[in-house]
């Protein structure tokens, strides 16, 4: 069987990079940006008043006439000769022959002009952000494969960059299989139960910026299950399937993606819980994870391979990954690697612990909303001890 | 001035609650539930089959007849008399009569039944999840105030809830101000600066959840602020402005806001950047946040009290707060709190470094793309050193 890192590897080295695409700024929050962006012209683009204020020249006067006003938003205005000054505002560009910026706050009005505070000598540059010194036209501001947050909205924005291309986002299917699930709503017998896990894995994708996926349900049949997947594979580029990849009579979702033409790259991994996952690429390079029906074993497997993959294959840089303390010694398993739900708490210090949640039971998914996460403990034998650092997942 | 924490008492003071909504499941990824959600029977409901095998009861016999197939999604089979099993596949209810499961990779098939693997003794009740362990019809399994994360989704799904009651998701409208703003696409002049605040500002809250917001700009003109403002105050509970906040003579926000009654709860806070921040109380109850201009100002006022204000009036349970560890020392400002971009980096053992961000002015946004978000260094003289434990805050 594999290791979880051997996994990951031929996950990654399968799954390649999905196309760009051109969108409206204003559609790009979230998005992986896929271009590089380099400054439009210097910033400021101009020497700019960083102070409501006067604009004047250094000298040794202390009481300047107001000869007019520099607006923000306007071309830069000349400062006549002579103790005069111009009103400035915040934004502004420096009139010309100004060399310094008074605030508001050092200065007394008196006989239509400004006198300067008692005591108060203004430094020759105050209060001038000087054109450049943020950026040089062209210097490269965000590079391929950043997330697009706020910050970089508001780079992209400044920068005049009304649309922008990023990774596409993977059109998504998502089916439960099994005979023994039924919809959320509506009646359900002793023996059924509802259908949760594809509005889990649909859950974690949309808090990952993947937006909505299409969601849907397959018996335990081979042939209605190859015919829902032939139908999937059509039209979408991703598979994600939970249940129906163990070893039992019923477990159809192997033989039917041979039948598909879907070839397995891996088949189980040694890890708990999840170890039935089951991974292809199908006929047109679709890529189909067949994730275990137990909704903790499919969620962690999502959170674990799925979403990091789709991201990667969008050309996000991989995030470095998260390290937290075990708050509680923790059982390995000889030959697995054991995912395990936890809470995660401050102890200060800018120490980060995670403790065991109280899951009655490793299947347990309704107790799983008290959980932040899971850790992974290495294969191993006895109990890993408090202050083991452990690599975190976050729902 | 205010402190930081003062303000942000007085604004949530003021936000209140947000009223309620059902959506659909579909649809309720990412929101903030605002009900109890209770399990609707006993998990497991009934004892389940956890592995694909055969179930059988307690003997000394080693070989068994298949006597039929307890599929997964039907009524519980009567297990016949005799040295007799039935097929089970993962996730059935267990066999009237049967009182263990013995997994496939255990038994060998031989003359139409199955013998189990030499040397092996199955343990009574062995590979059967017992209805109610995990819990029981009643209990508590969510409770109003959890943003809705995968795991809350499977829940809500396999308990039932086909719609469910969250926070309704506040009507936001984000305005620029400035005459020196022009839009991101088209010409630009010397003197004139693109609009990017808003970008931000829709960033920041897209990634929380808000969905998006309108945006839209206005001139430095105190009745036409006036005029965007009024219509703005009817059709949305929130706005957020940034610009003429400050103390020129064309920050016409503080005035246009006495026009229309919205009542001036603070003005400035005791912080750098974002000193001028404003905020008020609208006559049907809108909230008003005046954000600075400057976009690193308007973006860290954004990040450290108006998300967290409104997700707060979503009812979401305040987020614990996450503390870092200066990775270098850090200048701090004589009664101001100072807010500095970071970049943040695991040092190992579950220990997280924030290094100050390498941005060449305060003002400059243009570099906040290598910034995680920034940290808050309390008011005081000289550094805070090396290992100082700080409040971090994400873009």
């Amino acid at each position: 069987m594999l290791e979880t890192y051997e996994a990951e590897v031929m996950i990654r080295e399968a799954m390649g990079q999905v196309a760009t695409e051109r969108v409206a700024l204003e559609r790009a929050a979230g998005r992986v940006l896929r271009q590089t962006i380099r400054a439009e012209r210097d910033q400021p683009p101009y020497d700019r008043v960083t102070m409501d204020g006067v604009a004047l020249r250094a000298s040794l006067e202390r009481h300047f006439d107001i000869a007019g006003i520099q607006r923000a938003g306007m071309a830069a205005e000349q400062l006549p000769a002579g103790a005069v000054c111009l009103e400035a505002m915040t934004g502004a560009m420096l009139p010309i022959g100004a060399d310094m910026v008074v605030p508001i706050e050092r200065l007394r009005r008196r006989d239509g002009g400004v006198t300067l505070e008692d005591g108060y000598t203004p430094e020759p540059g105050q209060f001038i952000h000087r054109k450049g010194v943020d950026c040089r036209a062209g210097d490269t501001l965000l590079t391929s494969g950043v997330r697009l947050n706020a910050p970089a909205l508001a780079i992209l924005a400044g920068n005049g960059f009304a649309d922008v291309e990023v990774a596409q986002i993977q059109r998504i299917a998502i089916f439960s299989t099994g005979d023994e699930l039924v919809p959320v709503g509506g009646p359900v017998r002793e023996w059924q139960i509802r259908r949760s896990n594809e509005h889990a894995i649909a859950g974690a994708l949309s808090a990952r910026g993947f937006g909505s996926s299409d969601i849907s349900w397959v018996a335990d049949d081979l042939d209605a299950t190859v015919q829902a997947l032939s139908e999937a594979l059509v039209s979408h580029d991703v598979l994600i399937l939970s249940g129906g990849v163990s070893m039992g009579t019923y477990d159809h979702v192997p033989a039917a993606m041979q039948r598909l033409g879907v070839t397995k790259i891996f088949h189980r991994i040694a890890q708990r819980p999840g170890g039935p996952m089951w991974f292809g690429i199908g006929p047109k390079g679709q890529r189909v994870f067949g994730l275990p029906g137990n909704p903790v074993s499919a969620l962690c497997c999502c959170v674990r391979y799925v979403v990091p993959a789709l991201l990667e294959a969008q050309g996000l840089k991989r995030a470095e990954r998260f390290t937290v303390i075990l708050a509680a010694e923790a059982m390995l398993l000889p030959a697995l690697t054991r995912f395990l739900p936890v809470t995660l708490r401050q102890t200060g210090a800018g120490h980060i612990a995670a403790a065991p949640a109280p899951i009655p039971t490793s299947g347990d998914y309704n107790h799983l909303g008290t959980a932040d996460g899971f850790v992974e403990l290495p294969p191993g034998a006895g109990h890993a001890p408090v202050g083991t650092p452990v690599v975190f997942h976050g729902w």
